[in-house]
């Protein structure tokens, strides 16, 4: 029909409105200085968002929160040999602190000194202590090294090496780069969003910076990162226990095959502050014609540790190009269904600041209007699509691979390439807290994906991380710019208008079930995971059910007078089916983390990146007896249960 | 317009179809044997209200659970006195146990033995062993004499007496009746809900009667209710310290004047079982023609202690009817717009268990799809209505009350008679925690109405609660019925069939500007109420700007198009706006009470009967320093006001 034809249209035109030169401008523009969180060069980014769509005559705003970041003042380590000789480290990047590159730290480090013998961690897990631990090394009162890398968020390898007695933590990147000089910024804060306004929108009650609510979210120990070639500057100094085998069968840099303590002392300071600044969430909004009460959102954080150019101003640039693309449409007489709205978060290099403040601020309007959240943080690192999403998108993602020239093989579609690169379809879920996803995710329970080009790129989080390095290495020519802002820009088109919303929940129910036999192998007796399975069937039949009522509606469509009250009666059921996996108590020991599908693990070694909350019961092990321990387990299982009928009641939309 | 007139035929026709014999036959029917919950005549009473609902061809469905209830299995209380005369305590109502009628006793009370003196503890508050202690009363090791009214539940007149060491508890209900030998049963577990499954739908996982959880829900030490006549052969013979002068005044049964400890001793029996039985909760579903999946719901529950011809029969009876003429209406042409569901619950003496279990289990889609639940219990005690409403409802309940006859003055609306014996209108809240709209507005979150004519009836949780009482002294012609079907029924017609929700949320703000006047004069400086009056003015803002938006739709109704999904829009903002005030934390230490401007306060003797988070920081001062003190309290201020603010997004629609 004509609706239909008109979007088909307009969606064409998107696709053929693609240029690489406007995104190449744009990132340009926006890497010409660092622009780290609560500076001036930052503010100056903000304005550079905000009037690109005021210029696209977007409806645009700006939502200021005054939060609490944390800066550098002064740091050095300097490393004392037996023979006198004192080695002081490079600390910075080469040529970095003239241009305003901020220097190497770890925001919300406690200030501190520390002198002790070095001891190398490895990743800083459990096991690398017990493995220290059964070589004889005594780590109490040292100086840790640790490589970053194994499953654990900084936080956590600085919390755990503090339970033993390490006074303070270096931590370096251990790669094959040739960037062996860059040094990997990053957050030792740990939870989400600004640390005086737990769980609620900044700008309301602020609790002080001495309340055990606010100081748990610290480390206990100071931190510092460091670059690879002064991590080896250490590591081939090293003598003591004998490095284990796996460790250093898994170096990649130089070092003496020993882990310490000694025989040399480590003098460690650092002095950070920390201090209110105010950060800026820039919103678009495409007000929807028909049904401008659900939300399709599109989002990327704008600050970066340096230069951004990868991380996360490529996705920065995408986010502009859309903006560029639908306000083409629009003078094209282009009004979407539903509202679409274009964020770009401040502050998520702190602890995804921006976007958590937003979100629990408007807590209740986006659980209750939110169709999706798509997020895209570092679009560009290199080639390889690697996309994530929670489940009911996959079927939609997979269509749109196909309208996308695929940016590395000429002649292909992205859906080839890429499920020929991976012997199939690919993606990734959402159980990681590692960008502005989280809070929407974990916290709201909206539908969510994240999209990114490449990975692992080297200068991550460094001062490398620069634009020459995107047109030398990451994207020369700037075709995966486009073809990430492709696949982002359909997303949210098809979501926006969609008369149906393009969510197969058959889809999750299947994941569900691969979960469920991962999880079967690895319990023992005693464990039923029936709960479970029955709450999967309840969701795989409403799905079932969904998906034909669905079909039965388009089919009538034209036919049925009331046809547009019944789809929105269908939607709200599939917009709100993710939001039936959250449970209001949250997962034990992080309530503010609701989602029972998808959320962080406590152990980082966990198998399990699914069903945290029974992923956690399994690793809390130590200390309860198997009674107990399979007791905690069974409740889990039941809370996940609970969750996954609740989106079978949601979905089906039926009371009992 | 057509639609509008049709909706008006429909309300005249229910309002003409009242007929008093047909409630005074449901009521009959549904007296002629005790009935409590889990026992053969309470599910005969179901099977009851299930095939009348069939009779009318509505869609009837039965839910059952299988949750742990309570009963007795033997109790003797006998006095022992010092010259060595013994007094057995009459503790059945007379004649009562040949009639199926159970022995009084407290529902989850321990099976328990006891030995000591009697001592008099008025109503059991904090400040009634304030009173006894400074008459240098020692009550540890004695059994406690309680009456009730003094605004505690029976589990914390029990628990507070245990925590002083008494051993026992026999209570009584004070008054002036002529049913001194009627004794109140009642049940003193805390918390709502089937005690096996706190939280979550019961059918599922089910914990184990030794689990901390389960037992914390029932009191450390044995109880037993008692009539009042006994209660006076005990007061009679107290010897001892004088009875408070305050006490002695409002005691309406007669007593030595003295409060013991003694002279004689009691010797305290109960044993009781706790099993696991079938509750059955019936409904009728008349479901919406044009929006389905929107849900009015009519509940009242069916359970009783003896043959409940007040409670909560006459509210059943009520229901009955509504039935009967809705399928009128039916057969006439009607459907209404929205569906309605009336609700019979099982159960509700034990603790709201079975309108608790289904309101958990169904948590997602109550939360996202009713408009409002409407309560009926003792529908008919006596003269006079005493209506309690969510504010938003009182201009639909005021509205409604102008079209039902007064049915203890002819010529008279209800109206009139209700607004001159008060000299307005006055409408009570739902702060208390004592029928079955608790779940659904403390847990859930809907908006609620609790409906009842005349109160404290002298026959309550006694074997007098028959229908012979009601027809010789509550209702002797049925009118009072009339009146309360009628105003029920009507509320939910118009709930159902008004195309925009008949909801005003400036009188919800106005309610809560005037509870904060009252806080603003209890609280010390140091305190400020600024967050809350800040979110008392958006909810006001938005408020306003809805009904604006209201009025505007009305006037287009019939030349815009898009009307129909409009009005699902805005009705959205209307319906959703409650369940801003929940709070995902809920109250501290009763976590499963979400509502943060309506639900129970930890002392019965607050003057605050709202905000129950602020009441309870103020009541919790013991054992805090004042600065500490200050901030629990602005703590809860802040969360108080950040729950209004999200009830004004939610109304308002708009992000961020
Ligand atoms: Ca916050
Ligand atoms: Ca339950
Ligand atoms: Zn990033
Ligand atoms: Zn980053
Ligand atoms: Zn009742
Ligand atoms: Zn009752």
């Amino acid at each position: 029909n004509q609706s239909s034809q008109n979007t088909l249209f307009f969606l064409n035109t998107f696709l053929s409105s693609a240029t690489n030169y406007t995104l190449a401008t744009y990132l340009r523009h926006l890497t010409l200085h660092p622009h780290l969180a609560g500076t001036t060069p930052s503010l100056n980014t903000a304005l550079y968002v905000k009037s690109h769509f005021e210029s696209l005559n977007l409806q645009t705003h700006v939502t200021n929160y005054s939060v609490l970041l944390s800066y550098p003042l002064f740091s050095s380590v300097t490393l004392h040999f037996p023979n006198g000789s004192v080695l002081s480290l490079t600390l910075s990047e080469p040529g970095s602190s003239q241009n305003g590159v901020i220097k190497p730290y770890h925001a919300y480090s406690p200030s501190g000194s520390a002198y002790g013998k070095p001891v190398f961690l490895n990743y800083g897990r459990e096991k690398d202590y017990v493995a220290l631990s059964a070589q004889g090394v005594k780590i109490n009162g040292c100086v840790g090294l640790a490589r970053r890398g194994g499953g654990l968020s900084r936080n956590e390898v600085v919390e755990k090496a503090a339970a033993r007695g390490v006074t303070a933590v270096l931590m370096f990147t251990d790669s094959e780069s040739e960037y062996a000089s860059g040094v990997e910024r990053g957050t030792v804060m740990s939870g989400l969003g600004d640390p005086l306004s737990p769980g609620w929108g900044a700008g309301g009650e602020k609790l002080r910076l001495d309340d055990p609510r606010v100081m748990k979210r610290f480390p206990s120990i100071p931190s510092l990162p460091i670059s690879m070639a002064s991590a080896e500057s250490i590591l081939k100094s090293l003598e003591g226990a004998d490095m284990p085998y796996e460790w250093r069968m898994s170096m990649k840099c130089s070092s003496s095959g020993r882990v310490g303590p000694g025989p040399f002392v480590v003098n460690f300071t650092y002095e950070g502050e920390r201090k209110m600044a105010t950060v800026h969430n820039v919103f678009a909004v495409i007000r929807g014609s028909e049904e401008p009460d659900r939300f399709v959102l599109l989002g990327n954080h704008r600050d970066a540790w340096t230069y951004g150019a990868v991380d996360p101003n490529s996705g920065t640039a995408a986010l502009l190009d859309i903006a560029r693309r639908y306000a083409l449409l629009m003078r094209l007489g282009w009004n979407p269904r539903r509202t679409i709205i274009l964020c770009s978060w401040d502050a998520e290099e702190f602890g995804m600041i921006g976007s958590t403040e937003w979100v629990e601020q408007n807590l209740v309007n986006l659980g209750s209007k939110s169709v999706a959240y798509l997020n895209v943080d570092c679009a560009v690192q290199g080639p390889g699509f690697f996309p994530s999403t929670t489940p009911q998108l996959d079927d939609l993602l997979t269509e749109i691979t196909k309208k996308v020239n695929d940016p590395d093989s000429e002649g292909m579609t992205l859906y080839e390439r890429w499920t020929t690169a991976n012997r199939g379809i690919r993606i990734q879920r959402l159980s990681g807290v590692d960008s502005d996803f989280a809070s929407f995710l974990h916290h709201a329970g909206v539908p969510s994906v994240d999209l990114y080009y490449g990975k692992d790129f080297p200068v991550y989080h460094t001062a490398f991380d620069s634009y020459s390095w995107m047109v030398n290495f990451g994207d020369p020519f700037f075709q995966r710019h486009v073809a990430v802002t492709g696949v982002w820009g359909l997303l949210a088109l098809r979501l926006a208008e969609d008369p149906i919303l393009p969510f197969n929940y058959l889809t999750y129910a299947v994941q569900l079930q691969d979960y469920t036999h991962i999880l079967s192998d690895l319990l023992e007796g005693g464990i039923s995971l029936h709960p479970i399975t029955a709450a999967i069937q309840e969701l795989a039949a409403a799905a079932i059910e969904t998906l034909e009522e669905a079909k039965k509606l388009k089919d009538d469509e034209t036919t049925d007078e009331h046809a547009g009250l019944k789809q929105r009666m269908l939607n709200d059921r599939l917009m709100l089916a993710e939001r039936g996996f959250l449970d209001a108590e949250g997962l034990q020991g992080k309530p503010w983390f609701k989602h029972m599908v998808y959320g962080p693990r406590n152990d980082g070694e966990s198998e399990l990146d699914f069903f945290p909350g029974i992923a956690n019961a399994i690793s809390r092990s130590s200390g309860l007896n198997s009674k107990e321990h399979n007791e905690a387990i069974q409740h889990e299982i039941w809370r996940t249960a609970r969750a996954i009928q609740r989106a079978a009641h949601a979905l089906k939309g039926e009371l009992t």
